[in-house]
C-alpha cells in the first residue's frame, strides 16, 4: 500500500511565488536565500542552437560521463550515469530493491522518504546511522541537510556491508559534497562496496535550473539505470555546460574557497544579530531560535525569503547571499 | 528475466559522430537526415540566465502544463504530465503494469521494446492491431514510424477497452501526430479510455536538444507519474520555450502547413530519383529499393546521411531538408 502523502507534493525552497503570495507588499526583487545554490553561477559558456535543436549527441554524452568520473573520482566512466536530477535517480533507485523496509537518515531532504514510499516501501526515519543497518534500503544524505552532519566514510561502508548481507543498498546523497568534506565521499568505492552515491551539479555549480545530476554506481547497477534513462538523458545546454563545467578545475578550486569564506560571513553576520548556527554546510547555516516565526515574518516583509520547517518551527535555514548589495540588506533586516 | 539486450544502447538516427566514422572523407558539414525532426526549429525566445540558475518555479511548471493541455487538447491539465523526453515516460508507464505480456504494434521505434523487457515484459511485437487486446501492456506509434501507418480512433479505442477488462493498459506514442492527422489523437480520451499517450516536443518544434515530452493520462495515473519524476521534471530552459511555444498557434498552423509541403517535395525529389515513397508522415519518407545499401554508401560520401535499418536493409528513411542549399545537395547527390 503507497501511502497517500506519497502523492502530494511537499514544499521545497526557492518557490518564490509562494514567498509572493505570503509577502505581497515586499520590496522587489525579492532575494531569495531559501534554496541552498550557490550564488555565483558557473559563467554559462557557449551553448549553441544546435545544442537546442538536435538530439544530443552520443559522443558529447561519454566526455560528459568521464569528466563526471574524473571530477567525482569514481573509479570509472562505466560507473557514472548521467540524468536530468536526482530526483529521477531516487525513483529508479528506490524500484531497484524490492519493496520492503527503508530507513532514512534524517530529519533530511524530504523527498527521500516520499520517493521511497512510493516505489512501495515502508519508510523509517532514524537520527543515528545504527538502524540504518537493518532495513532493506537505508538512505543518508552526506553531509545532511539542513543540519549539515557528516558521517565517516568508514561506518557509512559497515552500513553497506549490512545491507548487502540482507540483499539491500545504500544510497548515500552526496549533494553537498563538492564544497565540503570530499574525503569522506564514497564516489572511489561504488563499484565494490554496495552503494549508490548521488552527485547534484546545480548547487556546487549554482544552475540548479539545467537539471543535472550524477548516479555514481557498481557497472552492473549504472548500467541498469543508463538502461532506464534512454540514449538521451540529459538536454543538450546541460552537456555543453556539464561538460566545460566538470572539467575546470580551476574554477572549482576557486569556488571551493570563496564558498566557504562566504559562509563564514553568513556565521558571523547571524551571530551579530543574536543567532547561532546549530547546523551548516558550504552552502547554508541553520539557526534555532525561539523566535524563528518573528525572523521569517521580519525577512520576509523586507523581501528577504528564508527556509522554515513545518516540522520545526524554530529553525530556519539562511542560503548565502550573493552581491555585496545582498549581504548588507540580509544583515540590514536582522537588526531592525 | 530481463534479456540481456534491453541493457545494450540500440542504434538511432542522429548520430553524426557515428556517420562521420562511416565516411571520414565526406564533405563536411554533413546534412543529417537520420533523424525526423522539424529543420526549421521553433526561434528559441530569450532564456534568461536565471533560467538556468534557478531551480524552475512551480508557477511555470503551471503555465506549461496547461498550454500543453490545450495545444495537444487534452480534457484538463491535471491529464498532463511534464517530462525530460518520451523515454523516461515509456520506463515509467512500462513499471505501471505487473510484468506480464507486452504486445507492440511494429516493426516500429525500437525502444518501445526495449523498455517493455526492461521492466519485466514477455514482449511480441505484432503487425496488426488484433492481437495487442490480448496483452497486458499494448503500444501503438500513431502515425508509426517508420512505415507512417495511422490507425483510426475507433480501433485504438476497441484495444484500450480490451486492455481494461484484463487490468492492462494501451500506450499510443503519438510523437508525429503534431503534424498529421490530429483528428486521429486519442488526447481527448485518456481520462476515461484506459489509454494513455505521449506527446513529443522537440520533433515539431525543431528542438529535440531541450528533452521535453508530456504524457496525457487518467488523472489518478497523471498524479503517479508526477509524483515519481518529482517537483522539478523540466529544465528552466526547457520551460521557458515551451510554454512559449505551446501557445504560439500562428506558428503552430503555419509549421503545420510548410512541413505538409515540404513532405510533399521530398516525395517528388524521391519519385525523380526513381525511389518509390512507401511510407510517409510530414517529417520523414520512407523508401524501399534493393539498391539501398549503395543508395547509404553513395549519400554518405556525399557527406549526407540517412537513416537505414539493420532488420531490413532494403528500407531507408530520409527526414526532411531544410534550407534551399540543402534541398539541392540532396537532389544532387541522388543524381549522381
Amino acid at each position: 500500500m503507497i501511502p497517500p502523502n506519497a502523492f502530494a507534493p511537499l514544499s521545497h525552497g526557492g518557490d518564490l511565488d509562494a514567498a509572493r503570495k505570503l509577502f505581497p507588499g515586499a520590496p522587489e526583487p525579492f532575494l531569495d536565500l531559501s534554496t541552498a545554490i550557490n550564488p555565483h553561477p558557473y559563467p554559462i559558456p557557449d551553448v549553441w542552437p544546435e545544442d537546442f535543436a538536435r538530439l544530443p549527441d552520443a559522443e558529447s554524452l561519454k566526455r560528459l560521463t568521464g569528466n563526471a568520473a574524473t571530477a567525482y573520482a569514481a573509479p570509472s566512466e562505466d560507473n557514472v550515469v548521467p540524468a536530468p536530477g536526482s530526483q529521477i535517480l531516487m525513483t529508479l533507485i528506490a524500484g531497484l530493491v524490492p519493496p520492503g523496509r527503508a530507513a532514512i537518515l534524517g530529519p533530511t531532504y524530504a523527498e527521500h522518504a516520499r520517493v521511497a514510499a512510493l516505489a512501495g516501501h515502508e519508510v523509517t526515519t532514524a537520527p543515528e546511522l545504527a538502524p540504518l543497518g537493518e532495513a532493506n534500503l537505508a538512505i543518508v544524505v552526506n553531509p545532511n541537510n539542513p543540519d549539515g552532519r557528516v558521517f565517516g566514510k568508514g561506518e557509512l561502508l559497515r552500513i553497506a556491508e549490512k545491507q548487502r548481507d540482507r540483499g539491500g543498498l545504500l544510497v548515500v546523497d552526496e549533494a553537498f559534497m563538492d564544497a565540503g568534506p570530499r574525503g569522506e565521499s564514497l564516489s572511489l568505492h561504488v563499484e565494490d562496496a554496495n552503494v549508490i552515491v548521488l552527485r547534484s551539479f546545480g548547487k556546487f555549480f549554482g544552475l540548479a535550473g539545467i537539471r543535472l545530476s550524477f548516479a555514481l554506481a557498481a557497472t552492473e547497477l549504472a548500467a541498469r539505470l543508463r538502461a532506464s534513462l534512454g540514449p538521451w538523458p540529459v538536454s543538450g545546454p546541460a552537456l555543453a555546460i556539464g561538460k566545460a563545467a566538470l572539467w575546470d578545475w580551476d574554477w572549482i578550486d576557486a569556488a571551493r574557497l570563496s564558498l566557504g569564506r562566504a559562509a563564514v560571513r553568513l556565521e558571523r553576520l547571524l551571530q551579530d544579530a543574536g543567532l547561532e548556527s546549530v547546523g551548516h554546510t558550504e552552502l547554508f547555516h541553520l539557526v534555532r531560535s525561539p523566535e524563528a516565526p518573528q525572523i521569517f515574518e521580519r525577512l520576509g516583509r523586507a523581501g528577504i525569503f528564508v527556509r522554515r520547517f513545518e516540522e520545526d518551527p524554530q529553525l530556519l535555514r539562511f542560503g548565502l547571499p550573493g552581491e555585496e548589495a545582498a549581504w548588507q540588506r540580509l544583515e540590514a533586516a536582522l537588526r531592525t
